[in-house]
């Protein structure tokens, strides 16, 4: 078979850093595994001489090893990739997910790779500007339980509202029950900051969630907007990093988008395998256009690590080509006794999420509200 | 706060066994830390009496314990799960997929719940009817490698369906690149099986990957199905569970979908962690409404045991609702030996997926096409 194969790529290559667990013997085998199994997929010595083996195939960069622990730095052609994240996502850790003891820990991407996204719409300084918060950290709480009715849901919208909340957002498990469909409930609460804001001067915005099937997404995202959303609430392990990469590339809708992790558990795998918390919770989701990477910060209900949750505030920080840093958003049952903490340990830029928490803190959510401003204005 | 909670849910309810990785004193505290992480996340002993603690919140049906393992069956309100797949994902194992030593075994869905799916449009009855195979397993192969242009790969697609390949899919990696366009692909590949069914006689169809943006995702579907591609091949890992639903149940459309396993892998998590291969590749596969669900054979590139594969088959097989069976199509490394081996695990309602082993049997791939068709014909 003579093969017409295309023009070369043009070169430029982006890499991706890989953990891997195996023994020092297996590491050159594993790390040429990857170089075909995340492009040709197929017998090596098969492959037809020219473009296809010498550039399209990975490329093993460097294996660099510490007693018990080796990485490989891994380089691919950034055509291999296409245009698009979900391609670049695929080429990352296709197949090799299904594979065990390898993890990616960090990407390594070109600025010419970068252009093709355009990453987070607001990030830190966009959304600050936005609420007009220079400074501090930023307070957000979720509206619950789920069971409550539209009605119920904009009340507390307006007390948190009243009491100083910068951002509020439907709890991610309250989408689009019958006893609680997401327009009514949508407008109600969008209403009930507009009120609140009226009344306070302030720049509260409320964030509705937008785990909806596939076909309804942008519609819904649209009438958001239209009712007066202030952002949108995606959650990437169930509707996809691209439909949060569309939303937030969306001209037409223009607003801020927080990224919910639910489901996104997956995705980390186990210490062994997986996404690094740095490149799923950081770079991952800066690629795919959010302004907030929320987490569950350790000692809360989750597993993380303290070490883990750092990452992923470097992750939303370090340097990724023209892309914004985002805001890290530690969730997961905090409480008020922890900000100073999360503070010292995140620095300002943070935003402080707090649910049930705020309910425990006082039955008076306007007062809860008040005491969580207070307390984050006087540190 | 006066709550106007909604009308009670009507009282049905779905289940899921999840299997806990904890010491036995644990298990309870850990069996009602998911019922509300699941549904209301919210401190119980501030939920308002009435509906919500009694309905809306999980509630614990059973625990079974023997030496070193544990599993707890959990139900929750049909309502809660709304109407669409990205809710029941997330209720069955959002947050959850967060914690670590807790696995989803088993989702238990009642058919009204199921009634809202229409789930696979073909199944193993309607592929067989649709390739007119009524009793054999089916023959795949994917094009490849990556890095060839869309001439060399409807030239491959030709060769392949002269020699009776009953489905010739695109290797997942092959996308949009520039070297080889979706469109161009597309089009000549689904040309050059027609142009080898009117020659053999055979009813082989062409099926592209749809590894693609989110907003582009129906257009280029809509595209391939206008060019004469006889099926779909969806990422849901990629592009998420409900892309693979919506295209499925797209009336329009109305071609058979192939779920193809990439990036899946995090999902399934570690063995103490994420969706069992008998969810994840067989239940949820098919509620997302796919036809055909590759996996990773045991004893090939991947990490899959037996064990593991033989449960993908039976979730693929077993009782759901109405859903329709659906074909195993167990790859990674597959060769013409190990056709009986896997004749005699699966049985007979199987695809043999095999892609570069076709290539190393024999360079001419019309030759090797023939010879693997007339191995399955022959036993």
């Amino acid at each position: 078979m003579v093969y017409h194969t295309s023009p070369s790529p043009c070169g430029e290559r982006f890499e991706v850093l890989y953990r891997l667990f195996c023994s020092p013997a297996d590491l050159e085998t594993r790390a040429q595994d990857i170089c075909i199994e995340q492009t040709v997929e197929f017998p090596q010595d098969l492959l037809p001489p020219g473009d296809i083996p010498e550039h399209v195939v990975g490329r093993v960069e460097e294996i660099r090893t510490a007693p018990g622990e080796a990485w490989v730095r891994i380089s691919y052609p950034v055509e291999v990739a296409g245009d698009d994240l979900v391609q670049l996502l695929n080429t990352i850790f296709g197949n090799t997910s299904l594979k065990s003891s390898v993890r990616v820990e960090k990407l390594l991407l070109t600025d010419n790779l970068l252009n093709h996204f355009h990453g987070p719409r607001f990030g830190v300084a966009g959304l600050r500007r936005l609420l007009n918060i220079p400074t501090r950290p930023l307070l957000c709480t979720a509206i619950k339980p789920l069971g409550l009715s539209p009605v119920d849901l904009a009340e507390q919208t307006y007390k948190f509202a009243l009491g100083g909340i910068d951002i509020i957002k439907d709890d991610h498990g309250i989408t689009d029950q019958p006893f609680a469909r997401f327009k009514e409930r949508v407008e109600r609460c969008a209403e009930a900051v507009r009120r609140a804001n009226q009344q306070t001067g302030y720049h509260t915005i409320y964030i509705p969630s937008l785990g909806v099937a596939h076909h309804r997404l942008l519609e819904l995202a649209y009438f958001a907007k239209q009712v007066g959303a202030g952002g949108l609430m995606v959650i990437p392990a169930l509707t996809g990093f691209d439909s949060m990469r569309m939303l937030a590339d969306d001209d037409g809708l223009s607003l801020p988008v927080i990224m919910h992790p639910a489901l996104l558990g997956g995705f980390l795998g186990s210490k062994e395998g997986g996404i690094s918390h740095y490149a799923l919770f950081g770079q991952i989701t800066r690629l795919a256009g959010a302004d907030v990477t929320i987490f569950p910060n350790y000692g809360g209900r989750f597993s993380f690590s303290k070490e883990e949750c750092l990452e992923i505030a470097a992750g939303a920080r370090d340097a990724l080509g023209k892309l914004s840093p985002i805001f890290p958003a530690p969730a997961g049952g905090m409480t008020m006794e922890r900000v100073p903490e999360m503070l010292e340990l995140y620095g300002p830029s943070v935003i402080f999420l707090i649910g049930g928490g705020l309910h425990r803190q006082n039955p008076d959510l306007v007062e809860a509200s008040r005491y969580f401003r207070n307390l984050v204005e006087s540190i």
